[in-house]
């Protein structure tokens, strides 16, 4: 491609609204124009990059034996009916519409329903089994703010798979040979040594679900690594306190009535207390209506998917504040385990083991119990669990090594459905006796739209993008400096070489400044340079140089082409 | 692709709901999966198909230098207020919804409209001029009915390109070089003996409009051929009435009351009138507020784009039912040239010219007029006009030969805009002389998914599907009868050695009987059929049947090869 044909331009500046860096150099390269906030356009040189990173996770999706289909964007309310999830309620990114005679249609923001509907008119018999479908579908997400660019979007490109398998040893294998392309498709991409295959929060399945996360300072997630070496995501990542709770000798128990005090800052400048020393009680309701009080060390907060592995109670929510004045006989903000009413369970986080002397709240409007001591003020639990959100410092419960925290962004999924929805859609195979079995499925998602942003994120640099040669829109920028007749036959002469060797050049033909073209050459990320001068062509030579590198070489033609070719 | 591995299957009956034979045929054969009407998922044979024509598709759009993008699916307001479009009134096939904020998005039946908004970020002088970009966009449509398979659906794949231009001149360049290319690929596509540019009516620019129709009895569009080859769709074709009105001696004017008699027919009877001998008069309002008398023989309609261009009239509708009785003094359906009101403009179709003794409206309620003469009783126009709609039988007006009709589906067009579009976005460039100029654009479709129904529609026979080599999903079916050993190996092994040529093999290595596979091998329409049984090993040959052939030949595998490189 000739610069001078491409009709896109670099600019020096990004819209004032741009605040994610991905889409700032995505759009002053000419990669992406935006339509609104979280929809993106993607222009020759992006589309280019996509279609590359199609096409590396496709050839992996094919070792699979996995076949690739295209579903569609309109889908019907009845399918996701049958899993009760067309309730705005439930699902909250929908986009919906109607058809002219007034049915509702959704607009495909997942795919994991018409998929299974559609499979359900193929698969028959143990001995379709095992068998796996993917796409690259475009998903449109109502989502509240879209501020990340092409990192999260409302309408992004997907590749969804979706496994079935005749029991769970199938899916297993089915599940960890698309651990193994995963990890290939991240090498390939060129962020492989970033991507860490975490442990997922994936409710009934969590123990069976992993994420792909890419350690990435404009990531919207934490990822933990344990000191054995495994990541989870923050949301279950166990956690210890770095020093136990310093013990002291008990002092007497006390009840203080304290006013006009907002936050827990306040609180303990009034009472003259280390964070340390104060608790902090929640109450929270599950499913079914059991409330239970739930304690941790005031310096920590509360995690719920951890609280809900630990106490096995499902829907677990925040009680409402009437419950709560039910419950406790006071205001908002004095729950604790003072005072406590009877036939109440009370879940301690470990963070609470071990403390003296200790605050909390006295079920009594603006009174707070100090000194506090279990055995003596309040009963000494069977058993301290861990549903601390995991903080800087934490220790690794089983090493009491640091743990260590990384922002990250989660570029794949994967995860176990089981016979979940199979059995709420009725989706079955005969086994060999001949008798009707749900089928075990499984969904693996990789965010291509999201994976280039996480790439122009992390590998840009102060100058513009930086691309991996698998990915690049074109390997090569080819400029030539100056419009000498030697100079321009020179530099044709190589962009067709180079062309009929199948490397990808972009030819800066261009009547401009070298600063111009090598600025350019530098935004666009272009991973080779290589620059024909009247001096390089007296010398026989050419001006090679990487992006990732500073200094440029002189090479000869032989010496380009065993470059481009390692 | 194994066909044990592939998941869909074939089925001896379609839905009995489906009445499209494209989407009938390609249902049973496992290529398209109904989500809804007009709305189809593409299973694996399916997704192959669409994507070896959009490779054609892609190929030749690039050899006139247009560069691929992706647009998006969701859209802006106030780009498409811009142009009027947003209105429901004007566009009746929106989908749209909102955003969670409240702001109306719609989702693209078009991209016109954006391409235009993204170009103008870019494109600012001559110098970038001429241009043209394409994509492939899965557009939404809400259409009242969708019964046509895939060849009209509520979601479907067009290809879509736009040019831009800083004159006539230069966008004519590239508006000619874009028929030839479309020519290349609808021969390509195994369509191009059947497809033919049409003069199509494309409103101020209808001279410069053109479709691709390809002659096909599913077709929604009736195509006319003149005598010297020219073809025009139904709505601009010329047209004669076969013969001359017959002329005889005037009778002396009547004026005949007549009640209770609804329509034509009745009212010919009743008068023992033969249709040559009766008019339609019929009563149309301008912009502006102009009413017009149109006036054609019985037999015939008013085509109104005709009548648009014969009259120099725009926004002709007909007039209200108010404004008729107002007008002709009458109730509806007494309009005529008899007794005609003042000041008002009448317009005779040439079917009228030479009418002697005929019947027309009086005017009066419950009167018709008749043994009405030219000259006599009504005044002779200074002309006669063409605009009538065409219909079988009727003679090319410049030749006096008969005019040729074809049941047709549009499968591409190709449209100028002139500076419409530019002047109502405000999209200019900068001439050599620096001044700002608007763009001359131009649009140029292929429906990507309707050129594969068409196909499947027209070339498929009472077996099934067939597919042309170009763009089959795979090019041999190689079917395995029995499961001796010999045979077996000997289908591996062709199986791999034709891969290994680059030719993409479907492998029937079922344990079947040999009248599933060739039914199955004829359904799907694979070009190829290679048999390998006992026998053929025995022989060292291979039995090779084409897919439009229906004797076999027993060929060696050098024979078999230089067929399918042929």
């Amino acid at each position: 491609m000739r610069v001078s044909k491409l009709f896109t331009k670099t600019s020096k500046t990004a819209p004032a609204d741009e605040v994610a860096k991905n889409a700032q150099l995505l759009i002053r390269a000419g990669y992406v124009h935006k339509e609104m906030a979280g929809v993106y356009a993607y222009l020759p040189l992006g589309q280019r990059v996509l279609e590359n990173i199609k096409q590396i996770v496709r050839e992996e999706m094919n070792t699979l034996d996995s076949q690739e289909l295209i579903m569609t964007g309109l889908q019907r309310k009845e399918l996701w009916e049958t899993t009760g999830r067309w309730d705005d309620e439930v699902v909250d990114i929908w986009f919906k519409s109607k058809l002219k005679d007034g049915t509702d249609v959704g607009f495909g923001w997942s795919h994991e329903e018409p998929i299974v509907e559609m499979l359900k008119h193929y698969l028959e018999s143990y001995k379709d089994l095992p068998m796996s479908v993917y796409q690259f579908q475009t998903k449109l997400r109502n989502e509240v703010r879209a501020k990340s660019g092409i990192m999260r979007g409302r309408e992004f490109v997907m590749k969804d798979m979706y496994s079935c398998a005749t029991d769970a040893e199938q899916h297993e294998l089915f599940y960890q040979s698309c651990i193994e392309a995963y990890k290939r498709v991240f090498d390939r991409l060129g962020i492989g040594e970033s991507t860490f295959v975490t442990y997922a929060s994936g409710g009934a399945f969590t123990q069976f679900s992993h994420e792909f996360q890419t350690i990435c300072d404009a990531g919207e997630d934490v990822i933990v690594k344990t000191s054995e070496g495994t990541w989870h995501n923050l949301e279950i990542s166990p956690s210890k306190i770095p020093t136990p709770n310093v013990q002291d000798a008990p002092k007497a128990y006390e009840e203080r009535e304290l006013k006009n005090i907002i936050g827990v800052q306040a609180l303990l400048k009034a009472l003259e207390l280390p964070i340390e020393k104060s608790t902090k009680t929640l109450i929270y309701t599950a499913e079914g209506g059991e409330s239970i009080f739930v304690v941790v060390r005031s310096d920590y907060d509360v995690n719920e998917v951890k609280l809900a592995t630990v106490t096995g109670l499902s829907g677990l929510k925040l009680a409402s504040e009437e419950s709560v004045r039910e419950l406790t006989g006071a205001a908002i903000g004095y729950a604790g385990v003072a005072n406590l009413p009877e036939n109440v369970r009370v879940f301690y986080d470990d963070s609470v083991e071990g403390m003296t002397n200790f605050e909390t709240g006295a079920n009594k409007t603006h009174h707070h119990a100090v000194n506090v001591n279990f055995g003596r003020d309040v009963v000494l639990p069977e058993q301290f669990y861990d549903f601390k959100e995991a903080k800087a410092g934490d220790l690794d419960p089983a090493t009491d090594e640091p743990l260590e925290f990384a922002k990250s962004a989660e570029v794949g999924n994967i995860f176990n459905f089981g016979t979940q929805k199979s059995e709420a859609m009725d989706f079955t195979f005969t086994n060999e006796k001949g008798e009707r079995q749900f089928v075990h499925l499984g969904s693996y998602g990789i965010g291509i739209t999201r994976a280039m942003g996480v790439i122009a994120e992390k590998l840009s640099d102060e100058r513009g993008l930086v691309w991996p040669d698998n990915i690049a829109p074109y390997r090569v920028y080819l400029a030539q400096l100056g419009t000498d007749e030697k100079v321009v036959t020179a530099a044709e002469k190589l962009y067709d070489s180079l062309q009929d060797m199948g490397v990808a050049v972009l030819y800066d033909d261009r009547n401009a400044r070298p600063g111009e073209k090598f600025a350019d050459a530098d935004l666009l990320g272009i991973p080779h340079r290589v620059v024909v001068s009247a001096r390089t062509v007296d010398q026989s030579v050419f001006e090679y140089k990487k992006r990732t590198e500073t200094e440029s070489l002189a090479v000869d033609l032989e010496k380009l082409k065993s470059i481009l070719t390692a």
